[in-house]
């Protein structure tokens, strides 16, 4: 990942108020890159949050020099994708200009007529995103979810060698907000014959960490393990939506298919690696007598500075609650620092058999859940496949997720002395089956 | 799909004379397209093969009324996905207008000026493929690959359910023609206590038969069953080159991964739906006893008119063979028509779930075996497991595909009384590991 630099100094404050709010999620170092319309019918661009505001990049482009300059002229498009096709350089050159201009410091006024209210804005799906596939990075879900099938060997004999993923679906990708309606599907309970076709009973979430690929690999190339972090544009939440009674039924041989191609939500913030630069920690140590990493999946450097931790939180709003005015209900508090492989290892790994990156694939961690009930992050694993079902506020239970329930991811990463830097929300609805 | 017209009339023949040679693939009942570029340096852009020729759509606009007329524009990109986008009835009027232009009866001399000798011309990737998913639809290929795991009951119980499916990569889908660099993966093989990474020593063929989106579909919406033929463009051939040994490692509980993700090649032409539509037959029939499909995969008139038969071949050619100027081995030959379930089931059954389609999907059929051992459509197969090497003419021997060969795929739909439809090739040369 980037070395630290004054972006990342805690002690700069923005002339936009909003930014220096205690706990604010856009301070000036963050600095997170989207697609927004400022105002219904308008045309989308890339925008920049700032505390409470959007900065409209391509309408601000003559604030810019040289190749930061170029950067923003990019943003006049309807993702980030071009943008993020100029490469690592113009990403920090774009970054270090920001972060100057929004100072209290430097304070380019000019950018004020640039600005439009988060609230007033609609954001639009970050990326056009080209390939997504999803890991299977966290060891508790992976064991977790094998003990229904292995109770005495939850844990696949490869788990350990190799960060296991499969290929998901771009097509059905949409940004928070987007309602998901309730996929139909086959499935077959232990008690029924035969299958049948029909709304998918068991709904589920899954909380993942997600991030953008912003540097291209050759077809029949692979990426070296300590080049891998330098191909990785920015993250975002990410909500692996999955009908799990259609899973049990159609995964074998081939792994997951309709059971989690209906939807995919993301959050509407790409925050960059060289935000979230400083939050590197080894938090989590492989355990004793585990095997060491291949070669082609270990860098001294990679595991020295330890995994990526952003906090991530699930909450659920039921159609009463909401109607009731109730908060949300956190049902799940995790981070990815919880991760048994790094960004860098999952990377490395996609790309070790030559298979080509590009610019805008979406790669996800995988159900960060973590090694306590209050961290697991799906409702397969907190009501234990439904046995055991949640309680919501008035009185409602719920072993998955019900026909008009939200479901809202929020992520941050903090440590002491230096401000927080937030995902935004990565939320939707879900509606009945048609 | 379509029904037949005046474009199918076998006796209709071309003005361009090699079209009218009796086994040639593209005689003026086909009129299949692909992207050319004629020369070295040439832009690429879409154009129709006839007889030993390509017509350069674009350049022949002028020829062109109409529908037909923006259709050929159209083709003025460096892929299909423009043209593909205007929908099924330009689709169609420009096949009726190039097989009118191009008979021998209306002769469009005009169009002479606008030919390429195919063998002059490059060939480039048809369809800028958006999502790419792959089936597994051959009954026998299920069975054979099953039974290694399960001898007694070789079959999963949900095949005879549910087309079973899997997610794949369309990054590092090629042309017929590119060479495949043997990937390195992760492999455990039975004797050895830990995995190690290096070059498959298992590296297969899967002959399959793709089909790419023409028609997309909502997000949250199905595609009916009887509607499903309706939304698909053109049919190529497909392999689903796959790594053994990382796949046999890798791919629990998730499905494959990188055993197939390295490499997926296509031949270059993209025969249409509306060609292909004399060649439904009911060759085969579920067996009696198995499960009638669930309404939403059954469809009386798909039933009715049987799988799409297209003869498929695979061939193998070592670098030996080459220098010695041997002519390829057929390994195998077999038919679409041993599918058990058929390309609207398949299509139906992927957005059973409200996945939305989008123009340029490439969906392919799963490894196309027959029932007998001369039509199983993988070394895998074929070789059970490499156990049972294929002689090569000059004395070689083959479990699995070594460095330097190369693996040629052809097929065609024929009938008696009418014209051969060719698919063209799909070919690769294998290249070592780097």
């Amino acid at each position: 990942m980037t070395s630290l630099n004054e972006t990342h100094d805690p002690a700069r404050r923005s002339f936009i108020g909003s930014a220096n709010a205690p706990g604010n999620e856009f301070p000036i170092q963050n600095l997170p890159v989207g697609v927004f319309r400022p105002a219904a019918g308008a045309q989308p661009r890339v925008g920049v949050a700032i505390g409470d505001q959007i900065l409209d990049l391509p309408a601000a482009v003559s604030a810019f020099n040289g190749v930061a300059a170029e950067a923003a002229r990019a943003g006049a498009a309807p993702a980030l994708n071009p943008l993020i096709s100029l490469g690592p350089r113009a990403w920090s050159a774009l970054r270090l200009a920001l972060s100057r201009a929004l100072s209290a410091e430097h304070a380019d006024e000019r950018l004020r007529a640039h600005l439009t209210p988060i609230t007033q804005a609609t954001l639009d799906m970050p990326v056009a995103v080209r390939n997504f596939s999803d890991f299977f990075a966290s060891v508790f879900h992976a064991t977790n979810t094998g003990r229904a099938f292995r109770p005495d060997h939850p844990l696949l004999p490869n788990y350990k060698y190799l960060p296991v993923a499969y290929h998901g679906r771009a097509s059905s990708i949409r940004p928070s907000g987007t309602p998901v309606r309730r996929p139909r599907g086959q499935r077959k309970p232990a008690n029924e014959q035969a299958p049948s076709y029909g709304p998918s009973r068991n709904l589920d979430f899954e909380l993942e960490l997600g991030f953008y690929v912003g540097v291209p690999s050759e077809f029949g190339a692979t990426v070296p393990i300590g080049k891998a972090a330098e191909h990785i544009f920015g993250f975002c939440l990410l909500n692996d939506w999955s009908a799990r009674d259609v899973q049990a039924w159609e995964a074998q041989p081939l792994g997951p298919f309709l059971a989690k191609s209906f939807a995919t939500t993301v959050s509407p913030w790409a925050v960059t690696a060289e935000a979230l630069a400083p939050f590197r920690m080894a938090a989590f140590a492989r355990p004793e007598g585990d095997p060491q990493p291949l070669p082609y999946l270990d860098d001294a450097e990679d595991r020295a500075r330890g995994g990526l931790a952003v906090t991530l939180e699930a909450y659920i709003a039921s159609a009463a609650m909401r109607r009731a005015r109730t908060a949300p209900l956190l049902i799940t508090r995790t981070s990815s620092a919880n991760l048994y492989w790094t960004v860098a290892q999952m990377l490395a790994h996609q790309a070790s058999n030559g298979c080509n990156l590009e610019v805008g694939d979406l790669i996800g961690s995988g159900t960060v859940s973590g090694p306590e009930k209050s961290s697991w992050a799906s409702l397969l694993e907190l009501t234990g496949r439904g046995a055991e079902p949640i309680a919501l506020p008035g009185g409602e239970r719920r072993g998955f997720i019900e026909d008009g329930d939200e479901i809202i991811f929020r992520g941050f990463a903090e440590k002491p002395g230096y401000p927080r830097i937030g995902f935004g929300e990565c939320r939707a609805v879900v509606l009945p089956a048609k």
